[in-house]
């Protein structure tokens, strides 16, 4: 084992707005063995999510960043190499924070098991992962949609925003998605199942939601803050439930961030706006994935996987997720497949 | 009866701005007779409050603007001198909407009993009225705030404040006031017990709330907007809550109102703004009364209010909202006392 050679992704600066090649250098390093209740694994598949951009920023937050020079933190999928510890056994899956890097030494407490006969491995980074709960806590737990009622979710054929209108259609509410581009917005009504969709790039955002919610907005869930987010303010239904999941149009932002000007909205309307940090449930992680792939099995819940091949190309992936260029949860398979 | 004549403010223009005197006419009409059911009050004391403003604006909002030629909307404490409504006699005292006017004809069903041996009658528009109930409801229901946790709230020398951080006390919080001016900063700490008091003319309320907050802010009980509470936002603590109770530093904004850029701290503290309205709690405001009449009977909850003689001095009052010049709640007096 001693001969690998690990090839890894450095923060080399931070960012200035969109990530751009050269805020990364793409180092080599011997692998080191593992010590004592460490695990060697050879990464799979990395995801990459809107999230990691605040990480590369200073400053306080809900984790701490990412150093200069340190290898970016990912979560992702290894195949095990060589285990010291009595979890896992050569040939097990296993996902955790193992970074952009092709091998990982992890300690094993950190590493959760991923069966492979359940879904394919992508899947348990998408829907069967993170994403998916963020979906599932964030619109159960905060956003508490009653049967009947209307949700709204936007970045809608997102890896976070696909789960949510579907959950929300499986508790028998009205799910209005949006989304970017024709395509997307036809996936989202015609192989997820909402109710509408609306294309931000092409519509009155503004005007559309009067159209599709009549009686308001019960619970919005948002990803994109901005405009958007505005846009949803200004339909919220009598005590609706604003959920803020993440703000991707202000993550690159260099100017201040724009706030919702009409905040004030919350307040005609006995409404509320909450935050969450999808961590804060890992002790309910398993209840959710039992019950997704449930809803799976049953033909109820679809995943959606963008794949970019090639360790070699996560800068560019990556800005993927600020252009919307990717179609589903974008994952950075580290071999060439 | 038929012999009086009334005075009366009514809405001539809707203010662009801060509202002045020309948005005003003062005319002059004969009082009708109370019909059956109805009750002719002489008005003694009326409210001045922000939420005014809101109402002159055309508009949805929580309640239906005021017409353009119609009697400005007030809450008003009265005298009843004729009465077709089995619950009222004549030299009883009543509150309710009873306009900006020295006469009012309303129905008895719409009227509150007012009892003036519980408390002079300005305190029954202030901490035992609206304002009191907009803080019992807004901190203990929305806030609720648990023992040794920070309560910080803006406009603390006001109406709704003053009562917000006594009650923070009475329920073994620390209560820090935000208020402009030293004087009313020394009130607030010297006659209302608060453990402290930032006068955000002098000084960064940033830094001084930092100071004052080590442990981060647990409620927020908003009533300004803008800065202030962008500067609560950047130091709230895990799980708050910030109440929406208005945004007094908005209301005569002529551009876009400004929404608080750093929102998205709520997300990392998983924190809740929720917006709320008073008149919600009807049913609930003789709990609150009662209540609270027994924290003043023991002198644990003060309440100060500033009076203002003569309605025909209504526009100029007025703006004392929204200058700062009041020191308690402002309560206009019909008479010249």
């Amino acid at each position: 084992m001693s001969a690998l050679t690990n090839r890894q992704w450095r923060l080399a600066a931070r960012p200035v707005g969109e990530p751009k090649r050269s805020d990364f250098e793409f180092t080599e390093a011997p692998v080191p063995a593992p010590a004592e209740g460490q695990v060697l694994l050879e990464v799979q598949y990395i995801s990459l999510d809107p999230a990691m951009r605040g990480w590369m920023n200073e400053g306080r937050s809900y984790i701490a960043p990412v150093a200069l020079g340190e290898v970016m933190r990912a979560g992702a999928i290894g195949r095990v190499l060589e285990s010291k510890h009595p979890r896992f056994a050569p040939g097990d899956y296993a996902s955790g924070a193992l970074g952009v890097q092709h091998y990982a030494v992890v300690d094993g407490k950190d590493l959760a098991a991923v069966d492979p006969k359940l879904a394919p491995l992508p899947v348990h980074l998408s829907t069967l992962g993170m994403p998916g709960f963020t979906a599932y806590f964030g619109l159960l737990d905060i956003g508490r949609p009653q049967p009947g009622q209307t949700v709204v979710v936007s970045a809608a054929a997102g890896a976070v925003g696909a789960v949510v209108g579907q959950i929300a259609k499986i508790k028998g509410c009205r799910a209005i998605g949006i989304a970017g581009g024709a395509d997307k917005c036809r996936y989202v009504v015609e192989e997820l199942g909402f109710d509408a969709a609306i294309d931000y790039k092409r519509d009155d955002v503004k005007q559309a939601l009067k159209a599709h919610c009549p009686q308001g907005i019960d619970v919005y869930f948002d990803n994109v803050g901005g405009d958007i987010l505005e846009a949803a303010l200004a339909r919220l239904a009598r005590s609706a439930r604003v959920v803020i999941c993440g703000a991707i149009s202000q993550y690159n932002a260099t100017a201040p961030i724009k706030g919702p000007s009409n905040y004030l909205s919350l307040l005609v309307n006995r409404a509320s706006m909450t935050g969450f940090v999808v961590f804060d449930y890992a002790p309910r992680y398993a209840e959710a994935a039992r019950e997704m792939a449930a809803w799976m099995a049953q033909g109820r819940l679809k995943s959606r996987e963008h794949i970019v091949a090639g360790l070699e190309n996560f800068p560019q992936a990556l800005t993927m997720l600020f252009t919307g260029a990717n179609f589903g949860k974008l994952v950075l398979q580290v071999g060439k497949g």
